[in-house]
């Protein structure tokens, strides 16, 4: 028998794959609910696609991107964020996810430093710690990333001669905590930025999803470009399974994301009807989803009033796909996992989204993919499972 | 404005981006011919796929990849290979460059030593180059990679206390030389990995296109399985554009590929519509792309033997989508590169082929996208290039 174990790669051992417990109610990952599914209209798309570009599927897709992917990209942010960006600074990535591996593989060597929320995506952390960098972590609030903080890291960091690579924010329905980086705070953020040299990097995946309230202008409209990588994805609007998302980003940093980005191109089949998809139906669609969305964060904030009362607190995010609920004190975080999930509930639990594995007290609920009434019945036996584990 | 040069990472190095220059005659890449894509089947099974199982394309894809695909490929391998696989040792992937990368990703720390063939595909060496390996390379001639050097490289190696961590090897009309490892070669292949403790990662991505002769056992059914990890792709059968592959691994390393594999899944709505196609119409698109290919083969080394006459040599492939050829000891490669894009014609250089950068005397040539009466004119104006820079 060969023994592989002292083959493995190092950077294999940061996390062990899993799989996760089937439970009727999990509320883990922000899978869309598949209900929802617009199988109609991307099958017009996919014909109308293949009938007029159907060869090239053949060949091997262009390193950036299809040309009109591209395109219709360009236009939709101009509409929906009004930012103007030539095609020539958009790269098509197979989902936010391979745009997150893509700037760590270009900006991080062992070692390096990199600068996080103190809580954020999962897959941010496995994206960027394949890379093995040193995660600096800020605090935030309701108002986002703390700046304040930020300066005196940056201060400190500069002191200790150390450059950091890049600050990864997400900046929208912050991914766990439902955050809005105020306006104020993008500002800060950018003169701090730019004082450090610096780049951001803006994780604007949930920024459709807006339920009320004016969205705030992001930090790369503020930059006019400059200094800002921008990640976009229409895996919640459209379906993760389509796998297209896009990256915006400076021209310096193009040629260095091509050498790094080793997947002979993404899905062409994909991209075609994607760009036939999002040209005919992207405004009819965003309203959509946003009124689906938005009744399932009702339904979930009105399931924990009805259950949790006022035994602990929980964001109320004006947009997004989570709830961050804090644990209340009595109740033992990793009693509460192992009872929950007896009685068929699962959520991520706080330390998954800490660089430092902190934050017992938290646990994150998606609501995305379940329909109201199960919503309701998950949430009652999460309570049950609190109330079971309750000291 | 920001100064980014400072915050690349080594890795975004090795090699500079350069979109290639378009020529009429473009023998770089083995981009499958557009003008025989299977649009109509194509649309067929995404109808069939989308009406049955669009919902599922809503959310993220399973890790190992869709379970309906796995099967499809356990049935093609049992067909086409004789070889049994379980669908738990099928790993679905973007194409075979995601396999490539994948498999460097899982064993390679900057500085570890990989063992390849003299000359190797370049997307290898890319996929190798970004965990900074020490690449030794092993002679080969129309037999494959010769054993006896890999023995000697291996005690070498063993000597030196170095661990190599797997050797890889393209078995079938080897990328660039066309060669077919023997079955004489494989076995010895086999034992030395077993002697030596070293994974075989076997790509296998030609192995379909075979246009004549019988088909050698592929090493991973010589070893049942042990110690071999084979790699395949459908994109010179039904289009890279689809970017569907697989890996066939042994069962220890799949959690810590799945570890590593930071993707959040393969495209489903290509998995699911290239499993409806494959299931449907596999063995009479292989019959119809063997004969395709074989008449370009046929047609560009008509166009050697009249153009070049005996000046020179070159491979005569019994399979796979590659010529490589001799340069004439009296012509200049790098003049040679010049004059042909001046003609234009375009081809990849020895030295792309080669992780020590050697090999400036040799050249390869695509046939696969181009119809005959474009395959003979390019040769033309090649052969036209060669006489004018022969001093």
């Amino acid at each position: 028998m060969m023994d592989y174990s002292p083959l493995f790669a190092s950077r294999t051992f940061f996390q062990t794959y899993r799989p996760s417990k089937e439970v009727p109610y999990d509320f883990q990952v922000a899978d869309p609910d598949p209900s929802y599914f617009p199988t109609e209209h991307i099958l017009e798309a996919a014909g109308k696609a293949l009938s007029e570009r159907g060869r090239e599927v053949a060949v091997y897709p262009e390193p950036m991107g299809d040309e009109e992917l591209r395109q219709v990209i360009s236009e939709r942010t101009k509409s929906l964020e009004d930012i103007s960006v030539p095609i020539d600074q958009i790269i098509i990535i197979s989902g936010s996810t391979q745009g997150l591996c893509l700037v760590a593989d270009t900006f991080i060597e062992p070692g390096d430093t990199v600068i996080t929320e103190q809580y954020t995506y999962p897959g941010t952390l496995r994206a960027f710690n394949r890379c093995s960098p040193k995660i600096v972590d800020i605090s935030l609030d309701e108002n986002g990333m703390d700046t304040e903080k930020l300066a005196e890291t940056l201060e400190d960091l500069r002191k200790r001669k150390i450059q950091p690579k890049f600050i990864y924010t997400i900046t929208n329905f912050q991914n766990p905590t439902g955050a809005v980086m105020s306006l104020k705070r993008r500002r800060n953020l950018l003169s701090l930025a730019r004082d450090y040299n610096t780049p951001i990097f803006e994780d604007d995946v949930y920024g459709d999803l807006i339920y009320e309230g004016e969205p705030v202008p992001p930090i790369y409209s503020l930059a006019g470009g400059e200094g800002v990588i921008k990640l976009g994805s229409f895996s919640k609007i459209i379906g993760a399974g389509m796998r297209i998302g896009w990256l915006i980003t400076p021209t310096p940093i193009i040629p260095k994301m091509l050498t790094i980005k080793a997947d002979s191109g993404v899905n062409s089949f994909s991209m075609m009807v994607v760009a036939e998809y999002v040209r005919k139906h992207m405004h009819d669609r965003l309203e959509e989803m946003r009124g689906i969305y938005r009744a399932k964060r009702d339904a979930m904030l009105e399931a924990l009033d009805d259950y949790l009362g006022d035994s602990t607190e929980w964001s109320h995010p004006r947009g997004g796909l989570f709830i961050w609920l804090k644990i209340p004190i009595k109740v033992d975080p990793d009693k509460l996992l192992s009872t929950a999930l007896e009685k068929g509930v699962n959520y991520y639990p706080g330390p998954k989204f800490s660089p430092r594995n902190e934050g017992k007290e938290y646990l994150r609920l998606a609501y995305s993919n379940y329909g109201h009434e199960d919503i309701r019945k998950g949430v009652k036996l999460l309570a049950e499972a609190m109330n079971k584990t309750r000291t």
